[in-house]
This record gives structure tokens, C-alpha cells and sequence, in this order.
């Protein structure tokens, strides 16, 4: 694996997809080969299991059994090819976010998540998780589109925000947690400092 | 749990449909209430998983994980609430088919599947299995409808006929082998016997 491989977590309106395109710009404009995808989607397959998700009502179980096939095929036609070319993959949700939804939030367990994550992976493991922390009731205010996950309780997106920090704080080296109530060009730059230190690494 | 969970597995052209069909109505006529379902589908989510199991070219961890995504909500939403309505449940395909098709013929590895297969079930286990057993060779010839998985190799049905019957051999009590090239009737005989052995004990 040549390439870099970044993923952005947070919860419902934390601003990931702006700071994703924010960064993507500056990277381009370093003369890096940016490649940008996101989960459930990114491929012919998975935006297939996305409309399944976030359009049916399902069991907790089933849930995260699509998100990671969605995760598996991710990481196999897009991911995995664009880091072997030396590329930077930036990846709008990955394993955490199974692990704050599926695994807290709707009671599955943390460690039975994070080893299913490591089967449909298959060792792409993320250098760098920026996780854009946000309480949930000001993210869930910012929000337009109610998907099915938006619509869950406040208790459900508090749940999800306690198991993002609870991974910050076992994988400390990996994640870097910003504050991101606050204006976009702060976290953004945040966000940059933290990316540059890991490409000059 | 008050009703009977009975799978139905094989290879291709095995015949699984019509001795479903003819199992059920015998089981009907017998006085018994029963739920048929098939894998992957038998509820509204699953048969959209089907669609895209069929139609899309995935990696071998993808095509298992939408395969246990549809059995675990086919548990929740068909199964579990059918047996415990006191009925039988004959299930075209369950857990051996992903051991045989995943763990063996596409080599993810027979352990690895049984362990995510238990994740998927959550404890819904058949408590008969009949295995229509056929050579692949006249099972593949018998079939008119090619979906992606029929249109794989010879190899590949030679092995998956391997992972079932290894299955077998590790849970005979579960397991009831039937030898399906012969006549249909022949076939339907032996397994209503083995049915209702089950049934009164």
C-alpha cells in the first residue's frame, strides 16, 4: 500500500461531506492524486445496498450485515486499487461508524462489531481517523434530508457520539477529534495541520 | 420456540424447489401449519438483496456478507416469528449453503463463515437439514434459469458439493443425506419419512 488512507467520522450533521470536498481542494492543489468515496456507496454494488438501508425498515443485525458488505466491496474495487496506485483515499464513514451505530447505539456489542469490521476489511486498516465531534442536537438541527438513520431518538444519536469518543480514546495515535461546532475554516484548517503531518510522516 | 425448522440445502439443479413444494403440500394435508421461505429473500428486504446478489459481480466477503444480511432479516422477520407461532418452517437454503459457497468453493474458509453465520441467526437453528445430494454435472443440466452463480465452473460445483457434504458428516444428526438423482417421487418419499420421524419425536 502505497498510497494514504483517511477516514471521517462523526454523526449526523458534523459537516464530514464539506470538509471532505475543503480538503480534497488543498490536497489536489499539493499535487497529491485524491481519491474521495464513501460508505454505504462508492461502487456499482454498494450504492445498490445503500438505497436498502436508507430506505427499509430492518432488523439491527441485517443492518450490519449490509453496511460491512458494502464495507467489503468498498474496500476491494475502490479502496485497495487506489492505495496500491499511491493515491490518497479519503472515505466518508468506515469501521467506527459501525461501531458508534450498529455496535452502541442499537446494543450490539462493541467487540463483536469491531471483529466483524476486521473480516470485511481484510487489513485496510485507516492511518488516520478525523473524527468531527458534534453534539447531537445541533448536528440534527443543521440537518435537511431525514434519512432513516436521522430520525432515530436524540438518546440513539447521543449513544452513537459516546461510541465514536470511546474509539477516539482506545486508538489515540489513529484518531484526531475536532471540535466541530464551530465555523467550517477552523475545522478545516485543523483538519489540514493535522493531514500535512501525516504525509510528511 | 413451538414449531420445526427444517432447511432444505444442495447444489444446483438438486431439485430443492419441487420437493419443497411437494414436502409442503403432504405437511399441509397432514393437518400441520407451514411457512416456506428461500434464502436470499423471503421478505421485503431481502429480495432486494437477492437482486443485487444476482446481477452484480462482487468480492467473495461482499457476496457473503449480503447473503447473511438476508438471512438475518429473513430470522427476524419470517422465521423466528413463524416457529413461534407453533409452525413449520422449510427453508430453501440457510447456513450450510454459505459454508459450501462461500467458506469452501470461494475459499473464505469453512470456520470463519460458521462463526459469522452464528452472528447472522442468532441462535435460530434447523433442527433438520436435508441435503439433496447430486453430481454437479447432471445437477447443472437440469437447469434452465443461469444466474451468476450457476455460470461458474465445474470446479466450483465439485466443491461446493465437497462443503456440503462435509457438513454432513460433522452433524449427522442434523444432516439427512438423500441421494437426488433419482426419480422425484423416490426422492419425496424419503424425505417425508425423515419429516416425520422428526414431527413425532
Amino acid at each position: 500500500m502505497r498510497g494514504k488512507f483517511i477516514t471521517i467520522e462523526g454523526g449526523e450533521g458534523a459537516g464530514k461531506s464539506t470538509q471532505i470536498a475543503l480538503l480534497r481542494q488543498v490536497l489536489e492543489e499539493d499535487g497529491h492524486r485524491v481519491t474521495v468515496t464513501r460508505e454505504p456507496g462508492g461502487d456499482s454494488v454498494s450504492e445498490g445496498i445503500r438505497a436498502l438501508l436508507f430506505s427499509k425498515e430492518m432488523s439491527p443485525r441485517a443492518e450490519l450485515l449490509l453496511f460491512l458488505g458494502a464495507r467489503a466491496q468498498n474496500v476491494e474495487e475502490v479502496i485497495r486499487p487506489a492505495l496500491a496506485r499511491g493515491e490518497i483515499v479519503l472515505c466518508d464513514r468506515f469501521i467506527d461508524s459501525s461501531i458508534a451505530y450498529q455496535g452502541v447505539a442499537r446494543g450490539l456489542g462493541r467487540d463483536v462489531v469491531a471483529e466483524l469490521n476486521r473480516f470485511a476489511i481484510s487489513n485496510v486498516f485507516p492511518e488516520l481517523t478525523i473524527l468531527l465531534d458534534i453534539d447531537p442536537e445541533i448536528g440534527l438541527s443543521r440537518q435537511k434530508v431525514i434519512t432513516r438513520m436521522e430520525m432515530e431518538s436524540f438518546e440513539f444519536h447521543a449513544l452513537v457520539q459516546n461510541g465514536f469518543l470511546a474509539e477516539a480514546s482506545r486508538e489515540p495515535e489513529r484518531f484526531c477529534v475536532i471540535n466541530a461546532d464551530r465555523d467550517p475554516d477552523m475545522v478545516h484548517n485543523e483538519i489540514v495541520d493535522r493531514v500535512r503531518k501525516l504525509l510528511a510522516s
